[in-house]
């Protein structure tokens, strides 16, 4: 998002300017489900794996909760059941539902949840343009918050109606119309050296961030190299090839217990047929292109990988130094193909955005000196510092305004769902 | 049904009134779906509750299965992967998808599979008018189960609905225009006594019955006493409040411990809302009536009951006899009520038809020298002949013209979603 | 056990004889467990399979609840603490643990057990020679259950000691003294017939019989014939090799499921060895002989065998009729083998008591007219009557004196860690 | 252990010295067995702790594979099938048991395991004064690794007799000699300060470490303060009464998660009678003393006691660097009370070793350049490097001559048999 800059206009020009912001982003999310049927958006089939409009109204819940109730008075609000339906676990706000019960809700129905969207769309402007100059600040911070929020949840939107759609033994795709990915052998993989010492990591500036990325701190580090891209899916049939899924000595122990207890042999989303590698993807079944990017592998198996591979997996304050100088620019959201591309020629480190997020060696903890927001806001990110692995850089459905070198992405070692791939690398 | 008379009909008249019978009951499938979004035809809460567009398209598999694909050529069928998709449980014609996963199906659509049923429904026709005269005979026989299925699954689309939409914490109505169950205080209830000695049960005459209803045979029996009418809401409550569901001395083993495992303490679907109980039904939450027959309790609650109230469930046998003379009359799916009505004054058994199903202490069982159908159409009866018990006279969500005196309905003993009650007996 | 006659004894050798019997009752339970170390009877690695000394424990709770307390006064309970411990099931005594925790008791020890066993023994025969003549007749009846009582734990003593030492890799035998059984062939299978009619089943006299087993009642058959011998090893396993696992036609749709989940393909005990089966016994393991009646198979395997045969099982009306006129004994408990063993020529019905319990086709319900007896003792039999199928005739882990023609035994359909095998019966 | 110095002993005295090392830490662990029955040797009640007479073998087993069949020739290993029983969890050697099913296992008997010991005894005795030079030094390597292993499992061999035997109503004792903790009154709670900047953490120098030790390494930390003793059980009961367990604001995501679903309201093994706290302790149950270290608490109560009391969890380098200097002395098993005891009046930091294990807000991650040992022995420590927290400084039941202020002990965030505490830190 271009997120306007209170010192460069004047106070209405702000205003509108966010207006346009919201709406742009709004507008956004539903776009997202117009290949979709009211069908298609109201299925779930994993409890990780949320119904489309379950999301499309949450965002909107978030607006409604946080703004609305909180700055705009008189709001009455929508219904008043759907604080409890449409509420994903803030448990400082009251009940919600059991997350792997949200495709039990045939109602409300795609169109009242559209209409439900217009009616916060609506009070959102109306306050947008009516806050008192006393509250500006903080409707300006939280509408910032929402706004990242929603972004959050397209990307999610995506990732979700992949699985959704996969259960499903026709193998719909998502879209027709996505463009092929282009043809390219992928160059050859280099290492590329950082000098150890004290670094600095985290977020700096004016610019929005979410707290965990905060507070910026000094870390020291020893001299690394990482490689110059990912791991393309020829890199990985190697592996798999040799045993890969089969040898323990490769596997952390609980990486291993997944993988008897999955049945695991390849990634997420490949599937065998007479003897050949096919992969669905959001445009339907494709063959797999052996140059482009392995996708939709859990930490597990980048871990059991880079140990075949005797390289390892970078921390995240390595992959942050190394991303810092980069452009947010690569195969993401805008491109449009909705699917890793391999990677082109170049001499720099190539595809650090975009493509897929990077698993890195580091759990998901607070920063040295991290603070929680006060009340509901903070359970956004801190609850979750435990048991999650940090993955870096944005992949192919990431929204190319919604990133930083410093954005922190976080799920279980075990799950796959997401489009995540593999860097390597190794002590210098 | 009415089922043509092969003696009593010119060939062609017989068959335009088979067309006729067939559409006739194909159209009431869509006719009940027609309240209903088709996201509501599509979620699935519980493994045992089919999504209402699933049921549709199963229903219409069967004809393409046993006669289109059987006795019309050339057929081509509507889609290769539907046969996967909408095999309920025949092993023996294919693979099927796990039934706890129909809800996941977002595809094919409730348009597609309304397109699904047109495609069979002009081919249907088609062999109906067409068949030769060799085959007519089983195409004929295979018509009857296919229609009679059909109707089964009416009563499923029904009861699966109730259960589907009930999940929903708005607690939506199926319909908001079912007419009120009209207000009545039920009769007093009386024990009507019936001869001991040699019966016979089963199915005898020309006209439809399933095959676990066969062969007719005879059995011995104690002299019994039925009682006159279900056990009503209030009666169940005597029970609930003398602490039925805390004290295990009325329980069967393995119902005590469901009652634990399910934090059971009511019947389904009743709610407690400020120290009044409502209920809900296929109209929405509604106050409980204490007149109307309880519903939806499981076997375990139908025998807990009886032992609190010092009597028994009767025999499906005991059912039968007594049922053998009334008339296939009552508050049935025709009845527009959809719900169990307070019985009205009356001197014979009341409600044996309708209402509810009625409970029987009979485990599923063949009757001596029963044989299923050769073939995927044995599947149908036979290898449910465990763990599951009987079931006797219909309910109001049932097809009046689906009834027999020798019907045998059957369900797990822990399951209570369909229109179960509880009608007591006791040794004369 | 050859219990007192009241008419032809004086009083005190009446009781004298009862003393005796107790005693030896109450000996043969202990002696079971004299191969076993004090770690073997501790184990438990099902929740069905309890630890020896548990059950040295529980039947002697039963004594002290269900006599001594209320029939010896004064009387101190050895320990506080065991009616909650060895309590099994009934829920009118109290609290129990839950079953399948029963092994996590080390303490109390089986030395302190003993002493339990040895304290309730002094009392029992305090209480059986001073009890007064008005409370003689009910401690003389709760004796005699609590003997029947004692002696199916011995059985399940063996049994759950078979399937506790099974779970090791080391297979240790119970015991290494153990008679091999005979080698012989056993003789061809033929049909015996029996005539239709009403018969009378149940009870009768002046013995002892359990609840369950009355009132004795009519009932209407029709002919029908019984297998002459048990199925074989060898026959069964010529089902097997038919795909008899592989092939759902054969079985019952919950059976079906449980083969799945389950991953069976042969009976419990089964091992394959370089192509030849062995099979695990008391005596540690053993070739299998193809002419010993198959054994260790639920109910579910025993419906599919007869179905793959064209036959079917018989319900426990026709094995009680079949068996009236027979002498209760055959390869029981005491023959010392325990273990089944090869049928003998013979012209009459062949081991239908002994070697294994036969599956029957009929669920376990009440007879006509059943009532359990008043109080705790009443959950002795009635609260199981619902999905358990009914077993008849005993087997080579059976007391002899335990046994009547009328014996019903029960068990899950799945279950198959007690002797349980198949006689094939049809249609006359 | 006082390990023998290579450099300061001749060659016959250096082996001498191992002798008599091994033979001291091998007679430990049966020692610690003597309280105990066979029977309470042999149970197991939750996955997580093995049986007694298990750890015993399992350590003799690590000996057999790692030493004996390595480096002494002709070695015939005791029993063929041990490898399989006793391994647990060494991939790379062969199969091995499901974990949860150690306690299946009746035999081997308790006296058959400590004939096993003794023929492994007697063998490694050989082997230590027979190896060749050119493998002793392998052999002191794997020698040393070998006595700290079974070190560790003393230290599980207490904690899991604690577990195992407070499944059991009775609450027996582990001993019923333990020594009362002396009374006293914890000290008021300081904050100890130290200074930020560049730090080391890591073993260093001659002494045995484990390879997750190590390497030495740099970090960057912040200033800093510890709290200078554990928190006190009254402390604890002041966050319960505070509505601790009630509150999801101070939980972790999962941490709340689990204490809903394992309805957990204190910390392990408290029990509130008449509305009074008691604790089972290995000597019994015990009133709980409020000045005592709270214990039994998992990483998720951890951190919910920091977040409610406003401070955090030290990393597990800001531990290191506090209790580098610190004598390795206090509370631990030598000192006999097998139970924390309250602090003792002192100027330093209190109680950083020994009492509690002190969690820390470190992931059990490798160390930059971490390499695990090649082989089996390389899973030792490395492949459980994920999911796992690090704990740090010792408990009342871990040998003194097992610590360093490298050590580094882990376990999941749900679990608490372990004796863990809590030491508070914040930012300075």
């Amino acid at each position: 998002m271009n997120i306007p800059n209170a010192a460069s206009a004047l106070p209405d020009e702000q205003r509108s300017q966010w207006a346009e912001i919201y709406l742009s982003v709004r507008r956004c999310s539903e776009e997202l489900c117009v290949p979709l049927s009211a069908e298609d958006c109201s299925i779930q089939t994993a409890p990780e794996a949320s119904p489309s409009k379950w999301h499309l109204a949450h965002v909107s819940w978030f607006f409604e909760t946080f703004l609305l109730k909180a700055y705009l008075a008189p709001y009455r609000e929508f219904h008043p059941v759907f604080s409890h339906i449409f509420n994903s676990y803030y448990e400082q706000i009251g009940t919600f539902r059991p997350r792997e019960q949200r495709g039990f809700l045939s109602r409300p129905g795609f169109e009242e949840i559209i209409r439900y969207r217009s009616h916060v769309d609506e009070h959102m402007l109306k306050l947008v343009h009516s806050a008192g100059e006393d509250v500006w600040p903080h409707v300006q911070q939280r509408l910032e918050i929402g706004l990242n929020h929603e972004q959050q949840h397209q990307e999610l939107l995506l990732t979700d109606i992949k699985l959704n759609l996969s259960a499903n033994p026709l193998r719909p795709a998502y879209r027709n119309d996505l463009p092929a990915t282009p043809k390219a052998i992928a160059p050859a993989l280099h290492w590329q050296a950082f000098p150890g010492g004290i670094h600095e990591i985290g977020h700096q500036g004016s610019g929005f961030a979410y707290d965990n990325e905060t507070p910026r701190h000094r870390i020291y580090l020893n001299a690394f190299c990482l490689a110059s891209r990912p791991v393309t899916n020829g890199e990985y049939v190697a592996f798999m090839q040799d045993g890969g899924y089969d040898r323990p000595e490769f596997w952390l122990s609980d990486g291993w217990a997944t993988v008897k207890r999955q049945h695991w042999s390849n990634p997420l989303y490949w599937e065998a047929t007479d003897g050949e590698w096919s992969q669905y993807t959001l445009g339907g079944l494709r063959m797999l292109d052996p140059e482009e990017p392995v996708c939709h592998v859990s930490y597990y198996e980048a871990e059991a990988y880079a140990a075949w591979a005797g390289k390892r997996l970078p921390t995240e304050a390595e992959w942050e130094i190394a991303a810092r100088g980069l452009a947010i620019a690569g195969n993401l959201r805008d491109s449009g193909y909705l699917h890793p591309t391999a990677a082109l020629p170049g001499d720099s480190l190539l595809q650090m955005v975009g493509d897929v997020w990077e698993h890195t060696a580091s759990p998901y903890q607070p920063y040295p000196g991290f603070r929680p927001a006060a009340g509901a806001l903070g359970e956004y990110n801190g609850k979750f510092m435990c048991n999650q692995m940090v993955l870096r850089g944005g992949s192919c459905v990431t929204a190319a305004d919604h990133l930083r070198a410093s954005y922190r992405n976080f799920f279980y070692p075990h799950e796959r769902w997401q489009f995540q791939g593999i860097r390597l690398a190794e002590d210098a």
